[in-house]
């Protein structure tokens, strides 16, 4: 094939120079030596976060105290969070707030669509989504007495039936990195009268997406991916402003209620977007995600997402240059209008190699049963990142050194 | 009446020198001029927390990135800490977890327990709980077609009826500090065949609690009342391990999943506590948890009780002899047998009373409509700060200084 590209580092060098987020990389604190290709998994940590957070520990609680709910501004934590958020996915600040895991959330959206679709009795789902939505999904529909069907995924437009009352579809397919046109579906779901909730775990914070521009219903999405937020981050929910009003979810905790501190014996649910709260939120990982966010602040998203799409298409070019031969075999869309911020590979022996390479200090996953995942962040990763992982990955294969017993022994989390 | 101790405040310092906890308030981070009674809101800062917490960033998110899930041990902390807070509760370190929020696990725990009592329609609930207990049951009746009977305390033992399914409880009430008698009840439940979920957070770390001994069926707990875990810390979920094989929490996540990392398309519950997993653990919030539960090896429960106890019975005796005539009366049982860790007075000017408090340093809380709250910690809490808080209780109440605009405005947390 023909290369777009001369086919060397300094190429690369030369692309990171001219890059407008080239300044981004230094808000992080990154591993020196290594290349991290897995902000898709687990977001790099923005440098100023720990400041925050010891500010938080040692002033605010150890000090502060229970005063700290009102006095560090803690309460309203969960809604500023979701305000910043919002630029970043299409939204109105009141459409989104931070709460719980993304498995909660859905589970809150899914039962609170049913409960606005009463005649309907099928939520429509897809094969190969992320296993926790398909769960979830399962799990809300033998508690509301409906049924889950799922189809593949270039069957959904088909499957949109009136009698489906929600579709519950994931923007980007963790494993492949295909992305659906949110637009399109939405558009047609709506036609039959079916609600859509759309997981955004893997698009968040790595290109613009449009809720209200394509008059989403429902959204949720991870807060330790492309949002920085840190381990198990608190996520985040969207509900359209027309809808809030109308949503009963069903984990009805003190902090959805209209007044919590009023402490009355029944359940009200608040007027706002606080009506997706439950508990009392995790407010050391609120408050490191709400910090976090702020490398976001100035980012032109369509700016981001042109580097996104850049890198991808140069690991794709650079993957069927320099590893032809080598069993690899691409599993993500060439085409980047279907595609995320992700470029997976196929290999026989996926678990060794990806542990191989990361021993070389490339660090990217593995997702069973053969896929390497390669997860490009535009705000911390380079140009030169991607020739120096596929040269790594080429001598990883060339070699053969993942087939050794220390890469091969299986970790309990992949 | 008769005090049964010298009205002075040497003889509380005397108490606190033969106090023998007296050691474990140095393993705490509190402001200096205050006195805290208010960790059965938001427990004080174990001293040791920042520094693990700058780790958790520093080290093992930073530069250890995604593979601090295995080689940082992330992945079974949730667990680990578990196993930590099953020694205080008399629980076997395989039937708790730590996960979510209180209302979230309340949630799966009384699904669970209706699915295992499908021929029963009622949850017995109390008057008076706090009130996410009776939201979380209520949302939980309605989604499972039952009904939620919610009766007086007193009431409790004779509505356990045969068609009660559940009998939903908390251990130490929130306001009142009345504490139930957990064997006798979950004895008298079982007799109708009911099952008991026992909420435990006002009573988790402030008293020896014995879940096994009571024959405990279930049970959920807040991390950051008395066992410091931070604001908004994970909750835990204890299922006593006979009931385990037969939960079917409805939350459905891939944590809770058998394999989790398979990535299969069905759901299969895990066949330990972790089912009572649902998304990714909020790694910060378990971290900061697990390190603040180390303030309690090696405290033997029974000398922190005794401890506690002692710390009421004079709180309540110096209000006897201290307060008299200045319109605060006792909302607490005076038998410690019937109470927990706390002391709550009603006062018809509570609000502005607890505020005019906590500006001279002596920090409670306020619980609508009208009682001043007073939670005594025994690992930080000492002997000289009841003597002080009564005293300074004192002046504001004879001094009037609560009627003034500053204390009279509400703010958004109480």
């Amino acid at each position: 094939m023909s290369l777009s590209f001369p086919l060397n580092r300094e190429h690369f060098e030369r692309l990171d120079r001219d890059d407008p987020l080239c300044d981004s990389r230094a808000l992080f604190d990154l591993p020196s030596g290594e290349i991290y290709l897995d902000g898709n998994s687990l977001g790099a940590m923005p440098a100023h976060v720990p400041a925050r957070l010891e500010r938080v520990l040692k002033q605010e609680w150890a000090h502060g105290l229970i005063r700290s709910w009102n006095d560090a501004d803690w309460y309203p934590a969960p809604q500023r969070t979701g305000g910043k958020i919002a630029r970043l996915i299409g939204a109105g600040a009141e459409e989104v707030i931070v709460a719980d895991s993304t498995s909660i959330n859905l589970f809150k959206v899914l039962v609170a669509a049913t409960r606005m679709r009463p005649g309907r009795k099928v939520i429509l789902g897809e094969n190969g989504n992320f296993p926790t939505d398909v769960y979830v999904a399962s799990g809300v529909a033998e508690l509301t007495g409906c049924e889950l069907r799922c189809v593949e995924p270039e069957q959904v437009l088909e499957a949109l039936t009136e009698d489906v009352a929600i579709l519950s579809l994931t923007h980007v397919n963790y494993k492949s990195g295909r992305r659906y046109d949110m637009a399109a579906i939405t558009a047609r779901a709506h036609e039959v009268g079916a609600l859509v909730v759309w997981d955004l775990c893997h698009s968040a914070g790595a290109m613009p997406i449009d809720l209200n521009g394509s008059q989403a219903d429902f959204a949720v999405g991870c807060g330790y991916k492309y949002l920085n937020g840190g381990p198990g981050a608190p996520a985040f929910v969207y509900v359209a402003e027309r809808h809030i009003p109308h949503v009963r979810q069903p984990l009805t905790g003190w902090h959805g209620h209209a007044r919590p501190f009023a402490f009355s014996h029944d359940y009200e649910a608040h007027p706002t977007i606080d009506r997706m709260l439950v508990g009392t939120a995790p407010q050391l990982g609120v408050l490191a995600l709400e910090a976090a966010l702020e490398v976001f602040d100035g980012v032109d998203m369509q700016v981001l997402r042109k580097k996104s799409v850049a890198l991808c298409d140069l690991f794709i070019q650079l993957c069927d240059e320099r590893l032809a031969g080598l069993g690899v075999e691409l599993r993500s869309p060439r085409d980047a209008e279907q595609r995320g911020s992700q470029v997976s590979l196929a290999h026989a022996d996926a678990y060794p190699v990806m542990q191989a390479l990361i021993a070389r200090g490339v660090i990217g996953d593995f997702r069973a049963p053969d896929i390497l995942r390669f997860g490009f962040a535009p705000l911390y990763n380079r140009y030169v990142d991607i020739w120096d992982s596929v040269q790594a990955l080429r001598e990883v294969l060339e070699s053969g050194e993942w087939n050794r017993p220390e890469f091969i022994a299986r970790k309990s989390v992949t």
